[in-house]
């Protein structure tokens, strides 16, 4: 079983992504960061400067950055950013508050601004923003490293797959839990990217994940600038190409899991796991520990996030003019529901894939984070 | 058990469907059909005339009638249109195959061309044309029959759900099996109709069906038409809608059925059927018994079209001009599947919802039809 590093340990430099774009930056010393606008991904790649708590807020809630380890690191810049304004316990508080309420579904976002609201609540103020800055760097660092980890630990499945068959691995996966969710590697990607670079034959299947398109708009993107062949499909083919035999394994990521193993992720990841079993593909998530909440027992505590049915009577692409447009799909005045989540049972999860180590029950991954799992019980 | 009229016994005006719309429609002693071009759907109602075989060959292959029934009828007047130019046997067996070979999964074209075909060419050459478009008429009103029959049958299934509950009763249907499919009335959706006219609560959720959206293009404006609500939603929230306790019932269409019971329909069936089968809701097929492919002993050998990547790439849509629209979703260059239908295994199909019944087994559906099945046995 691996050892993380402790908090402060920047990542080594061996774990540092190799790809050649970051969701997330930040320059040697500067009081603001940069991040992708994940919106205008795959027809252009733009950077955006972040240099208010306000600002971060809304790149959250509007969906410029997404993926739940990316969620966290931004909220945790983003406090340091209000720091640098206002050091006073009332703006901590309510700079908190308000990049706490951007989303709702992922608990690495609450985990991270409370790790550097304890960091610089112990601090007089005049210290306070240099402080939540560097632990905003170290909580970056470390998902860094965490991805990394998954990725070692992931790769062993696949080498035992390729091991076991000619021909290259196809490994579906869902939405993006790619290096864009992340500040590198990403969590389900990981294990694919380290794969690629081995040599390991790959190909991957990409679902488009309707409404809002992220495995056609930044997991496709991902994979084609790293060279690694996919094909994209509807989400509701999964279940054909499972029965066909053109899966071998399913990994996908995780917006919360509770102690039971319950995942929750994004919709569709259950009807996966479903078709998954009905084929005996083996389905792991790959989740890195602050994506764990071990004050939830189970998934069906988890509140599931409603977004605007809008997203769901529309599509967003890149019309023949070379404009990023928006066409209706449905009759007007259509209503829709717009779930943006849903809960995987563990029964159907062949396994977690930590930073730590394959978890394959849920007294496993209590056995794997004794710590974690002593601070809640 | 109900009788079928014999086969040229047209519909009885009892039977007509109430809509305002015929995706099909003849004027009485008129050699030549109009059909709406249902790719104009939802945002405008257009009828094309079609007035010679190839532009029956080019509406079907190109989409503008879509749905198995009526394919077939469309395809039955192809042949009838065919004949009217050359009733000779050349040209006979040329526009069979013509027409059979447009669209590679419903079994109904080539049950309506056969159908055509054996009348007419038991005539003398002068003869034949007439008979062809009497045939092809008869089709057509017998599968507004059909459809009804099958609705009257579906309709027992949800005066059972209404008894046992209170508020609507909430049936979930995939892609379109409405009345666009057919000449009237619809498979999955004649229960629906008929429930809605005699006052059943009733709400009816509406899966998208990427890639050609056919449930928010097409079934959601049939449910907007005839006043019933319904919400849509996309494919993948299938799964959750049914764990959370929001779907009392599912039924789908069938583009092509084998004898044990094994369903092939729009792609993504089975996924929903799997979910259905994890929640304990029922999921019933909905099929006019032209639809049943008694030759087929089971749906590990039906043929899954395959269509244009570019259906995955792409969304179509109104734009903020009013002007259908093409959008691209995923990067330049990306590869797409595009399988069109999938097949449903008959262990996880509560029932299928013919014209005769609600047959719960191969045997049962065998029994219920002893004519047919003799024929192929």
């Amino acid at each position: 079983m691996m050892r993380m590093p402790d908090s402060t340990t920047p990542a080594p430099a061996s774990v540092a992504d190799p790809a050649s774009y970051r969701a997330l930056r930040r320059a040697p010393g500067a009081r603001h960061i940069e991040v992708i606008d994940q919106r205008a991904l795959p027809h252009a790649c733009m950077f955006t400067r972040i240099a208010d708590a306000d600002a971060a807020a809304l790149a959250i809630r509007r969906m410029m950055v997404r993926g739940a380890p990316l969620i966290g690191a931004v909220g945790a810049y983003g406090l340091a950013l209000a720091l640098d304004r206002d050091a006073g316990d009332v703006a901590l508080a309510r700079a908190h508050a308000a990049l706490d309420a951007t989303r709702p579904t992922a608990v690495n976002l609450r985990w991270a601004l409370d790790r550097v609201r304890r960091v610089a609540s112990a601090l007089p103020p005049a210290e306070r923003a240099d402080a939540a800055w560097r632990e905003a760097d170290a909580i970056a660092a470390e998902d860094i490293a965490i991805n990394h980890a998954i990725g070692r630990n992931g790769l062993e499945l696949l080498r035992d797959l390729a091991r076991r068959r000619s021909g290259p691995i196809n490994v579906m996966t869902h939405c993006n839990a790619g290096a864009l969710a992340t500040c590198g590697w990403g969590t389900a990607t990981a294990p694919l990217f380290l794969a690629h670079t081995e040599g390991l034959p790959l190909h991957v299947w990409v679902s488009e994940t309707r409404p809002r398109l992220q495995g056609a708009n930044l997991t496709a993107w991902e994979m084609a600038q790293r060279g690694i062949p996919h094909t994209l499909f509807v989400d509701s083919a999964s279940g054909l190409l499972m029965r066909r035999g053109d899966v071998d394994l399913v990994i996908v990521g995780a917006d919360r899991v509770a102690r039971n193993g319950d995942v929750c992720n994004k919709i569709g990841t259950y009807d996966k796991a479903l078709a998954a079993r009905d084929s005996n593909v083996p389905f792991y998530v790959a989740l890195p520990s602050p994506t764990i909440d071990w004050k939830l027992a189970s998934g069906d505590a988890i509140p599931i996030e409603t977004r605007d049915g809008d997203e769901v009577l529309t599509a967003v692409g890149r019309d023949d003019y070379g404009q990023t447009s928006r066409v209706a799909l449905a009759p007007a005045g259509t209503r829709a529901i717009n779930y943006a989540f849903d809960v995987t049972p563990a029964r159907l999860i062949g396994g977690l894939v930590t930073e730590r180590g394959v978890a394959r029950s849920a007294e496993w991954l209590s056995a794997m984070f004794p710590d974690e799992e002593r601070r809640y019980a």
